[in-house]
Formats: C-alpha cells, sequence, structure tokens
C-alpha cells in the first residue's frame, strides 16, 4: 500500500505503525499495528457531494458523524451487547479534490482499494458523501480481488439507474455504472425501500430488464422487513462471493429527516431500519458496509437525522458483534 | 357554461376548447376539448383562507401542490400503477375576492357547478383553501342536481360543526352549514381520524343529536383504518346517489404535519392516510374529493408537510387507475 | 402548613380559603376551600433547570403548558369521557431562586410535603423542570410518612442514576440519590424506555447492582407497552404503599420531540406514551406523577412536543376519571 | 357613546367608570373615571389582516404589543424622561368579524369615532392591524366632525394607492379610499420613506396628480429625516386642522425586519425612524397615530421586529411627553 | 455563433429570431431580433457552485433571482426613473454538466464569448454561481477580442488569489487565475470592500507583489465609497480598453446576509453598495458585471438577502438607464 | 499557583511547563513557559450561565469562541497589521460546578487571581460566560492586590445594578454586588452604550447616587463613540491604578444579535463597537477585558452573533499590538 500519495488519507489514519498512537477515536476504540491483530471494523469516509444532481452537503456528514459518534455509548440496552471488544479504527477522510470530481471518484476507488487489500479481514465501513461514492468503493473491491462476484443490498428509495450518459458519474447513478462497466451484475442487485412515486417507470424498465431484485416497502412490511433483508442476505450469499451494503439514508420517512433532502413521505421507519441493520451486521457474509446522503446542513437545530445515521451505524456494529 | 364571469378561472385553465393546448401540466396529462373524451379528473384550485379562524395560509397551498407534483414520477411502485394514461385537466384556480369573503364563496360553489356540468362524468378535485371551501363545493354539486342525495366522507381530527351563527361561513363550520341549509343529512355525514381532546362536549353532542356518524382513530384502528373507510363508503353508497370525500389534513399527526397549524398529537399517520385514500380512490360513487387546511407558509425547509399532500393525492389517483 | 414562606408558591395558588376565586384555571376547574371536597388532582410547577448537566430551558415549561393546556378540550374522543367533573387545582409555580440550586431544591421538598400534608387525598401532579426536581418531590413524600415505602415507575430513556458525587443533584442523578439517601430502595424502581445507546455499561451496572427493575423499549413492545406497565404497577403496589410515576419527556423519539434536547433516536412513540397513561391514570395506587425535561424554547413554531406533553397529562386524567 | 354594541370593545376596556379599577395594565396607567381627568393616550387595536392583499398575520400584533409592553421601561435613557407621569388607557382590541371583513372595517371606523367623541383631548392610538385600518380610522374621526380638514404624515415604503375598485377595501389602497371618498385631500397626505423600486409608475402617477407629496428616503436623508419631519408637520399645521400619523412599519429596512414581510432593502434604519417619532410626538396638532402591517407570526424567535415595534410607540409617548 | 452546442443555453434564450417571441421576461422587457435593435443589457445566468470551496448552493441563485425580479417595480423612486424603456434580453442560464465542473467553466467562457460576438454593443451581465464563474467569462471576454486590456472593479470581502494549483479552479482563485494565465493584469484590478481579519498575510503580500490596488473598507467610508468608485473607474478606463465589475455579495455586511455564508462583520451596508452600483451603472467604459455567491437555500424565509440581489442589480441598470 | 484544584483549568490550559507543547492554539499563538517571555495575552474561558435571571446558553461561548477563531486570519486589512507575532495563550475553561453556582463563582475569582499573580504584565481576557462572572474577575484581581484601585468601563445596554439581595450574584447584578462589597467604588465605574427604555428609572437613580458615569448611546454618537471611550479611559487612568473593561454583548442592536437574547432595539452597531474596542486596546492601562452574555445555542445559523464577538476580540487584540 503506497502511503506516498498524501491525499490518500488525512492525517488521522493511524494504523499505519508509525503514528498508530492516535488512530482510534472513543473509548471502545483499541489499538492496532504492525504484528497486532487488524481491527474488527475500519471506518473511513468519503466526504464528496459536488457529484450530486441537486445543490448537496453530505461531504460534511463524515465530520459530524464522528463528533455525534463520541455522545453515544457503547452498550446497546435492547440486545444487552457491549461494544467495547469490537476494534474499530477509523481511518479518517479520503482527501477530495476541491474541483476536479473525476479526481476525487478515482481516489475514493484507490483508498478503498487500499484498505481491503492491506486489512483484508476487517470489515470496511465507508461514510459518505452522496451516492455517487458507493460506484467508487465497488470498483475498488473488484479491482482488488477481480475474480470475486459483488453482490449488493441497497437500502433506498430510488433505484439509483439514471443513466451516466446522461449525468456523468452523478448521485443518481451508481447502480448503472456498476452494470454497464460489468463489475456487478443486475440480478446481484437487491433493492429493499421502493415504493409511492419516487421512481419514474422507465427506470423501473431499466431495471427489470437488467434483473435487479427490487421489493416494494408496502410488500417488505407484509414480510417484515428484517426478514426480508435476511432472506435476500441469503440468496445473495448463495450467489455471490461477497456482499456489498449501501443505506441511502433517503430510504427513510420525511419526517424523521429533514437533514436529508431526498426523502419522501411513506418511507422507512427507523424502528424497521435499525431492525433491518441488525440482521445485516449479524449477517457474516456482508463485508463493506456505506451510508450516504444524509446532508448535516439541513439536519434540525437538535441534529436529529445525524443522530439517527449514527444510531443505525451502531446497529450493525452490534450485529457484528453478535456474531462475532 | 358561462365563461362571462371572467373572475371564475385563471388562464390556465384551457379544456375551454379556444385555449386547450396548454390546459396539462405534467407529463402525464393529455389534452381534451371539444368532441374528445372529458379527462378523467379535474383538478381546480380554491385559494382561499381568509375565511379560517385562526391566521391561515393555505391559500397558497394550490400554488405550492402544482410546483411540487411535478417532481413526482406517474408510476407507484408499491401497486406497480402507471398513471400516465389517467387523463387529469387542470383548471386552475378560481380567482378569489381580495376582501370579500363571501363573494369568494360564492365563486366557488358557482365555479364547482359549472364544472360539473360540463363534465359530468369526470372526477372533481378540489385543492385548498381552508374547510369553508368544501361547504361551498358541495352547494355546487347540490345546486347542479337538486334531487340527489350527496353523502360526506370526512377525514378530521375535528368535527367542524361549529356555529354560523356564531363565525359566520368560517372553516370551522362547513359540515354544520350543510345540515342546517338542508343540504347534506346528519345521518350521511361519516367522520373518521377524531381523537384526542380537539373537539368540546358540546360539538359531540351536535354531532349525535344530527347523527353524524363518528368513528374515533382509536377505534379505526382497531378496525383498521382502510378497512373501515371501504365499510363506511359501502354504507354510504346505500343511503346516498354521490360521494363527496374530504380530507382536512389536520387528521395527520403534528410529527407530520409542521405545514397543517391545526394538526395535533395522537393524529393519523401518513401510512395510513395514503392506505385509506388508495382504498377511498377504488370506490366508484365518490365523485369529488378535496384536501384543505395546509398552509405552506408553515412547513419545514424541506416542504414536508405539502411533499405529503401531493403523495395523499397521488394515492387517491392510484386507486382510480385500479378501478376504471 | 406555613404560608409564611412567600416563595412557596405563586398568587395563582388559591385553594387557600381568602383566594379560592380565582384559584381555578380552564372550564371544568371548579372551586374548592375549607370545609368544601379536596380536589381529585393537584397541580403545581418546578420551573427549575439550572441543575441539568446541559443548557436546559426546560423551566419555562409550567407557563407554556399552562397557556397551551387552555386550547385543549375536557372532552376525550377515544374514551368518550368528559373531564368536566374532575376537579383540579392549580397551586402555581414554586418560586426558584435566581442562583441557589440547593435552595430552589429545598423548596420543591418542602412544597411537594406541605401539599400532601394538607390534601392528602388528592393526586399530585409536578409539571418541570427538569429530572432533579423528581427526587425533590419524592423527598418531600417520604418526609410526610416517614414509614411508607415508596415505589417509582419511570418512564424514560435513561437511568438517571449518575454519580451525585460527581454532578451535584443535578438532572442526571435523581434515581441513584434516592437510593443513597434511603429513600427509595433499588427494586422498588421499575423504568421501561431504556433503549439505544443511552446508559453507558458502567450505569447499567449500578441499576442491576441494585435490582433496579428495567425493561428495554423493545421487550417492552413484545409485550405491549400498556400491558408492561400495568403489569409492573401491579408488582409495585405489591411491594409498596405508594406509587410515584416519573415521566421524562425524553423517553419520547426524537422525531416527536424537538423540544426535548435528551431525545434520541429509536424512543417510545407518542401513542405509545399515551396509552401507558391511560393505564397509569387508571391504577388507584398511583399517587403522584411528574412530567418533566421538556424545554419550550427548543420547540418548533407550532409548539409540538409541549403540545405532546399536554395530552399525554390529559392521558393520565383521563385514567384517573376511569377509576373515579 | 353607545356601549349596547356589543363587539366594540374587549372587556379590559376600563375607562367605563364601572370598570375603571382593570383598566390599565402597566406600572405607569393610571386610573380614569368619571369626573376625573381623561387619559393624555388612549391605546387601542385593530385585529384585523384578513384585508390584506398577501397573506398576513399582522391582526396578531396587538395581543404580541401588550405582551412586550410590559417588558420596557418607562423611563427613557437617551432623553432622561419618565413615561410615569404620562397616562395611557388601554381601550381593548375592538372585536373583529371571523369571515365578514366590511363589518369588521365598519366597527374601526365606529369604535374610532366613539373614543374621540368620549376623550375629545386624548391622544389616540392605534394598533394594527394591515394598513386597511387606517381609512377606517380617519373615516371615523371624519365623522366626528365633518368640518374638520385631516392631514396624513406616512411613513412608507409605498404609496397604498391602489384601485379600491379592483382590490376592494384591502391594505394596498387606503389613501385612495380616502381621496375618492372625499375624506382627505390629496394635497394633505404627506409621505416620508418611498424609494426603491416597489411603487409602480402608474401609482407614482396618481400621486402626482392628486398632489400627493411624496419625498424619498434618498433626499430625506440629505435634509435629515427628522427635520424633513418636523418641516413636513409644521407645513400640515399650516393646512390642515388635525393631523394623523400613519407607520407603515414596512418602512423600516429588511435587514430589521423579519416579522414585515412587506419590508424591502434600502428602507429606513430603526434609528432614523425612532428619532422621527420622537419629533412626531413633540409635535401638538399629531391627534392620532397608529401603527400597521407588523406580522408577529413571521418574526425572529427573539421578536426583535415586534419589539421594534414597541421602541417605536414609546418613542412616540417619549415626545408627547416632553411637549406636556 | 454556433448554436449547435445544445447545452449553450437554456430555451428560454430567445434572441436567436425564430424564437424572439417569448425572449423577453417583464413587462420592461422588449422584443429583440435580427436586423432590429439589439438589447441593451443581456442577461445570462452561470448556475455553477460545485466549484466553491465551501458547500454552496450559489447554483440556485439564477432562478430564485428570476422569480424576485418580476416582483420589483422598474420605476426607480429614489432617482424618479423608469426603466421601461431599457431593453433587458433574458438569454436563460447556461447548462451545467452534473459533475464536470471543467466543461461546466469551459461552457461559460464560450457562452460569453458567444454572447459578446453576436451583441457587441449590450452591457452584458451575468447572474452566478460562485465567484470562479468570473474568471470564465472575462477569459470568453478576452478570447472575443484578444488585444483588449480588460480592467477589474472587484466589491469583495476577499482577494479571491488563492492558489489554482492547490485548489483548482475554484471560487477563492478566479482572480489569481486570470494573472497566471495572463489574461488580466495584476495593477488593473481594483478590489474594495476588503476589510477585518477574511485575508491572510500571504494573500495580501501576493495582491502586492502583483499590484493589485486593494481599498480596505475604512479607507473607503473616510473617501465615500462612491466617490472611492468612481475615482478607480475613471483611472482603471485611463489604462484600460474595458472594465468589468464583479461583485461578490459577501462584500455586504453579515447582519445584512443571511443567504452568502462567508459574509463576514464589518463588511458594507446594503445602502453603500447600493449607491456604488448605481456609480457603476454610469460609467460608460463598465461593459460586462456579474453578482456571485449568494446562495438562496441559506437565506432568510423572506428571502432578504435574494431581494438585495436583485435591488442591487437594478441600481445598475438605473445607473444605465442614466447614462443612456 | 496552586495547580492542585484540580478544577481550575481545562487540560489545555498548558504553559505550565509540563504540558507547554500544546497549550496554544491558532497559529499565530507561540509557546511559552518558564524561564521564557510571559505572553502578551491570556484568553480564559468562564463558561458560566446558571448565574443568568432567563435562561442563558452563554456558557456555550468559549467553545464555539475557539472554533471559530481558527476561522479569522491574523491580518487585520484595514489597519494592515499582523498579529502573528503578538503571543496568546489559551489557558482553557475554568471548570464549573454543575449545580454549585456560588462555587462556580468562587472558582472563577480564584483563577482569575492565580492567572494575574503568575502572569502579572499579560494582559487577561475572559471569555463568559454570563455577567456574574464579571463581578468574580474583578474580585480576584482585587484579592492580589488590595491597595490597587480598579477603574471599570462597560460597554452595556443596561446597568446592571440589580439588587443581590433579591436575586443572588445573578448576571443583573455585578456592578451592584463590587459597590456593596466595597471593591469598586461607583464613580469609577463608566458605562458606554445605555439607551431606550432598558433600565428602570429607581436602577439610574441607584446609578446617580453612587456616582457611577453614565453616557447615553445618543450622547455618545454626538461626540463619537470611539472619542468618547477615548476620554473615559483617560478620565479613569487618572483615577485609578488599573482597568478592566466588559463588553456585555447586549450594548450591540438587535439586528445584529440573534444570539443575544437581552439585545434591543437602538443599540450600538458593530462598527461603532470595532472601532472602540481598537481604541480599548491601544490604551496601556486597560488590563483586563471580558466578552459575555453571547448565547451560541440562539445565534442564527450563519452563527452571525458569535463571529461578530470574535471580530470584536480581534480588533482589542490589533489595539493591543499596536500599541505594544
Amino acid at each position: 500500500m503506497d502511503l506516498t500519495n498524501k491525499w490518500l488519507y488525512e492525517p488521522n489514519w493511524s494504523w499505519n505503525p508509525s503514528t498508530e498512537q492516535s488512530g482510534y477515536v472513543h473509548d471502545w476504540i483499541q489499538k492496532i499495528g504492525e504484528g497486532k491483530t487488524p481491527p474488527d471494523c475500519i471506518l473511513y469516509g468519503a466526504p464528496l457531494s459536488k457529484s450530486s444532481i441537486s445543490v448537496s452537503g453530505a461531504s460534511l456528514y463524515p465530520e459530524v458523524f464522528r463528533k455525534l459518534w463520541k455522545q453515544f455509548a457503547t452498550y446497546n440496552f435492547d440486545e444487552d451487547i457491549d461494544l467495547s471488544s469490537y476494534k474499530v479504527a477509523d481511518a479518517g477522510d479520503i482527501l477530495m479534490h476541491t474541483t476536479d470530481v473525476a479526481e476525487s471518484h478515482r481516489r475514493i476507488e484507490i483508498a478503498t482499494n487500499a484498505l481491503k487489500q492491506t486489512f483484508p479481514s476487517s470489515t470496511l465501513c465507508m461514510i459518505g458523501g452522496d451516492h455517487s461514492t458507493t460506484a467508487c468503493a465497488i470498483r475498488g473491491l473488484k479491482r482488488e480481488q477481480p475474480n470475486r462476484t459483488i453482490g449488493i443490498l441497497q437500502l433506498d428509495t430510488h433505484l439509483d439507474v439514471r443513466d451516466p450518459a446522461e449525468y456523468g458519474p452523478a448521485n443518481g447513478t451508481p447502480i448503472r455504472q456498476l452494470i454497464e462497466q460489468g463489475i456487478v451484475r443486475g440480478e446481484h442487485v437487491v433493492n429493499i425501500g421502493l415504493h409511492g412515486y419516487y421512481n419514474t417507470k422507465s427506470l423501473v424498465e431499466y431495471a427489470k430488464k437488467h434483473h435487479i431484485r427490487t421489493h416494494s416497502l408496502k410488500a417488505a412490511r407484509k414480510k417484515g422487513v428484517s426478514a426480508l433483508i435476511e432472506q435476500e442476505l441469503k440468496w445473495l450469499s448463495s450467489q455471490t462471493d461477497l456482499i456489498y451494503v449501501t443505506v441511502d439514508m433517503d430510504v427513510i420517512d420525511i419526517s424523521f429527516a429533514p437533514g436529508v433532502p431526498a426523502a419522501t413521505p411513506g418511507g422507512m421507519r427507523t424502528e424497521e431500519l435499525f431492525e433491518g441493520l441488525l440482521t445485516i451486521g449479524k449477517y457474516p457474509a456482508v463485508n463493506h458496509i456505506d451510508f450516504v446522503c444524509l446532508d448535516p446542513s439541513r439536519d434540525s437545530r437538535i441534529e436529529e437525522t445525524c443522530r439517527i445515521g449514527v444510531h443505525a451505524w451502531l446497529q450493525f456494529m452490534t450485529g457484528r458483534m453478535m456474531c462475532k
């Protein structure tokens, strides 16, 4: 792993031996380093939202995430699980270019690749940024092991299969980019959370044509969101080598989400999302997760959406801990 | 239909033969005209809220409704229904008088009457404005066919039977106006959504005395809100010739509704409202619907309540399409 | 009862014979006085939040509570109960010292004691203020009848057992104060509403060590929040002489609670709280209730959290009325 | 004066002998009554804004004005003047009709007339409401003494001479109403505060045609706003029997006025307004003043515009006191 | 001029002969076309803010500008000037690329060049977008007539000479880009509005080294902002062939500018800006002006900053009219 | 200086030799330590606002001050002064007690005393907190050298001489506390900024009786705020040994100050305050300054008031630098 690309990581990425002392934030994060056990999970930020079709400040989320995270306890009361012994390393944020979006995308791809290469057994967790970053991360994983088949579980209100030829590699296009670039096959993409009037007919037809497995929220609720997630993870793991989970925070209902401009009426309740993430965390084949499209600059004074974002991530951690 | 009353309609009402070209907004609205098929649904705005007991900007809703509507897709993911072939004509807004509320009320009555007369087979959909506009619209329908019995399904937190003798034809009085004027009989009014501490004892007694069929939200939930709506629509259609549905947006819980000053704790969840409107849309005897009391000037920055309003209306449309 | 301590009560406390005329607000509150029936319930405010660890304006809640209360009807539609005949006296606010928190705490204790002594058969209802006021009120009750065993039902997101040695008698410490002072035994404290990542491991261990009966919200929902409350009230009444209920408004989900800075994701829905309070109200052994930690200065423009607070209190009243 | 019109005054109008005890709010307001000295100033509210062309909550201002007024001291530090000995009576609010704007206007006219008749020597001060109330008040004064010539000093960003034939007696029309009705002559109207791009050419031409004396803010500043006001008051008092001052709060710059939706860039600074009102207050021929178009429901959290409104009114009072 | 680049202009650019009918918005904008008089001024939008160092929604300003513009009158009261006869054509917005900032920059350059070529005698007015657009526009002008010397008058709180090598062509770099690319010479750049602690020492040194003429706001006020502007325009016109004026809206004081995130304490008052723009407008050598860095998504509810922006632009128009 | 009182300073106070490495924030702050030159200025926070009569979050200001400070340059453009060589040490915040206000006050007194003792030649700068902290700091200075006469220059809208016997040592009482305790004599207190209706007659009489030198803002403007400040500093230095300056941020006009709940209409403009602080900074006899009563939790989204606070402090620093 080449650390001479100085833009790769902000100085607080410290699992590099020489700076390992300060690499962990939060009281439940322990030190790692050469010759030591790699961390259970590596957190890194992709603060990019200039790739968004609408104005977005999602680039600010990694910083707010870290500030708020420290205000949460490590103990989950509902599950009686203490996360203190689950090792999370914070690799810091990937330095974005101010004006060159393509370059920023490239850096996300390379950084993800480097992280995976260096810590093959650690779960990677990327904090976005907008949804365009997902395509970069997955390309980075693919580049690392081109022969592995990647499956995607997407929790989203939208299909995100707009045409890159029209928008460039923008936040509405990641799934289509991956399909068109041959990185992921349509039938290995599962989307749960679709509902209402938020995807055009033509995009739905694209999804059908490419055999994306879509589940409306109404259908999901009939089975139970968590139960459906479990079923789909099983299916994905029977078909693919590696499962990547992407959580577009616009999947939650607009009443929970002043900080997600793309949230809509009729979306997922936080309770459903939290249960779903516990289920996802428990699933060993899940290797990488991201949380995207949360814009702190639109959030309420009490930062409710960002707090929901941290809680959601901790649910995943709790699941991990339970399957450790 | 006399178009010499120039205040009747804003210029964008274009199913008048001479201007039919520009009459439809949105990509799924097709042209109509003389000798052509009438539209499935006619949308018109009644931008009046000076009749409100409290300060209200609900008069601004029709304009915001149209702006946001264009941001919704025509495809409903949950029901796999595409609304493109459902024909909606936008008749524009009825021009309100700046200071003469009675005159504005009269115009709503006449305009509704004219629309019904010209397009007897089309579903009418009025976007308010406050709840006083409902009484006007129903008077307009009655005037058109005095012998028809009209039933009302009201989704509301309040009974809206305050005394017109005290308030004038204000937004708290429409149901009582209609009963006292002999337009509608109390037993033909069904109200679902009542709950909590938001109707005084004396108003409840008035409702009982006039045999208004009231259902508390708690009772509705025991049966299922949609199931109860279906039951009551059946009953109404067995007793009346025509069903008018009025949705006072204050029926939804206050946590969903920064833009509805009269919303209260313990109200309907949007999910319940959306399911209910699908059921209503499916019911052929429903002939006219309105959505009232949503004040965009109080809404949140992301316009969540107005978006809920558009989503709610689209649910009704989807139901229509399903029973077409 | 010594009324020479002029700081004890604001002038609107009027069940003192000489001023009884003006003592009742709201139309359903009737007059009481010497030789007359004592009120069913006595409301009093403890406008103190300088004891809060974070900045809090919860001291403003009693005033806002009274302003909003008058906008609610006395009739509960869901239960078909009219509260007009339930007698509530408003004892006004206890006058707080501007800079001496210990003195303010002492006054709350003395005032509660005086109220209990003067009106032993009335239900007391204290409007906070922050959670430190609960410890004072319970000390006041204990002082009145030292031999009585007091049980606590706490609806809360937090345990509130931080160490008074570290924080002083602050809002995070009331339960621990009472246990350490021997006022209440740990096994007589029941907490329902705990969830997520909002209590540290060490505080949970303190609770376990002292046999506090904790129920996570997830567990509560499996049984039903109301059903669990009923079960625990039964248990408490089998073990203690008197049940004190404390409702920390941060128990409700953050999406309902812009006005409760400590509210969190994954909290109780208002519907659950409202049903729970009905159950509590119906339980005769419940003798004192408080509502704390609601900060009107953070609330939304439509004062949604404060309205939820009043609705919650009325649910308790309705329960009382039903068991009268 | 006929008090049988019960809508005329809210019960807190207490200079009626039988209720004089409670008629004065604030510590510097003394009692008046029959056989006693009439008050120096009579304050009354005209809570009407349904006559506004745009949505307005200016009807809420009298209530907020009274609440905030009590938070101001009676002592003016800059002028070393204590207002305690200046007698102000609060006549309460005129009761407005919920839906009949014309009736509300008639009540303002009658009430003003009655006040002037009963207390000919007192300065009247009307708190609006929107600018349509000014026309009513002046008609009320004229009716009282038809032969007196009335002059108007208007501090305003707009001419307010829109055509009543088009808008009805709305808030954009008062000056034109008065000219067309022969109540006031155009050359007896002075407007200071006009600026920028906020009056159309045709309205300016109307003003010129009717010889309204207009002064742009830029011109006013060259002379000094206060000096110009003094000059124009002199001129008005040489031409008319009675001077009515109307302060449309939209005259102040938009940066001071979140609570005045019609405020504009380039408006008057509060400092200029405050000095101007001191000058106006000092002028004995000024007999009636109003403050209109301030909408508390749009104001900032700290109610800055409403506080500016109270401060402005107190400057007038201070001027009065200085010329007493 | 090649119109085959379809991204160049939105459809409302209509001085192209075939669509001239709809090309003018606002009532004071008249039609132009081939063989007719070219417009006095051509307005065009550059809705780009992805080039901003911080999150910015300045890309939304052109749309809001046009919406609000229609609410202003054409008559300037202070100067007694009617703009009706001043011809403004709205060329619409340049279509930006969703993710490729360099491409967007290139389009601004080409479009400006094309506009200048086609309408050499018209004043161009560009509505940003962020400050990076200024460099593009000036490059466009330069490309049109490479031999002409361009002078810049910049009203700004910042020097905007950060290093493009570090930031790319971002909003903090336009002046430095132009100097380094040899488009404009440092001594032909005049900056008025600099103040306080908002430029680092090293940037000031860069400015000095390149002989940028800087004037602190404190110094400007000693002379008079308008007088200084006039002096500097004279100097610029003696040294250059063409003057480009760029108004970074962050020059105004933070108290006027909730919608300009980069505004600072101690900035220009709107009154000073408005007078300055009148002076600028009067100066014939000024050939192109832009207004940048105003972010409507941060503005207050009453859109005060955007209104200030429109007013500022109209002041320039008024100046133009006066020197016509 | 006794560092065994561990509550005295937060860990970032690092000019203690053992931790000197990390003690300076900002790039223009250099290291100090034993045997080295003492800092020019020592900054310390007094995060206490539980002593406020109204709810206040001014305790949050020191933290926000430090966050924003880092966003300002060290170079002052107007004065062409670079602060890099002016040495500021950040002593961190004094640790406040959660519930014991008297104890917190005692700590401020002791900490100020210790700082003065250890660094007699450094200017002390305290960031509040509310105005009660001023009395503590001055007591701390007095305790250090009981024989020195202390003069106070107060920039304030209020006299702050309410009676401690009534309020305790609250934020409305500091000047009276000091006079009654014999720490400062009334005639050595100068207050500039008083205006309007914000001090009661009786408080003004107290001030007169104790010969406090008061200047209304109107009078100050006649002379020039800065000129008056200079004159009064001269007078104070002729009468006293040491000048303490206290800036209650409520002195600025309400339109600049969403974050100062006590700000009022008619207050000081920021421009006046900034010039005044430059003058104060230049005056060598000024030995200690504080900035109080700024509540970040009420500030606008763009934190305008807090930014004004930092700018104001930097003006004082610039003045210091100029007289160094």
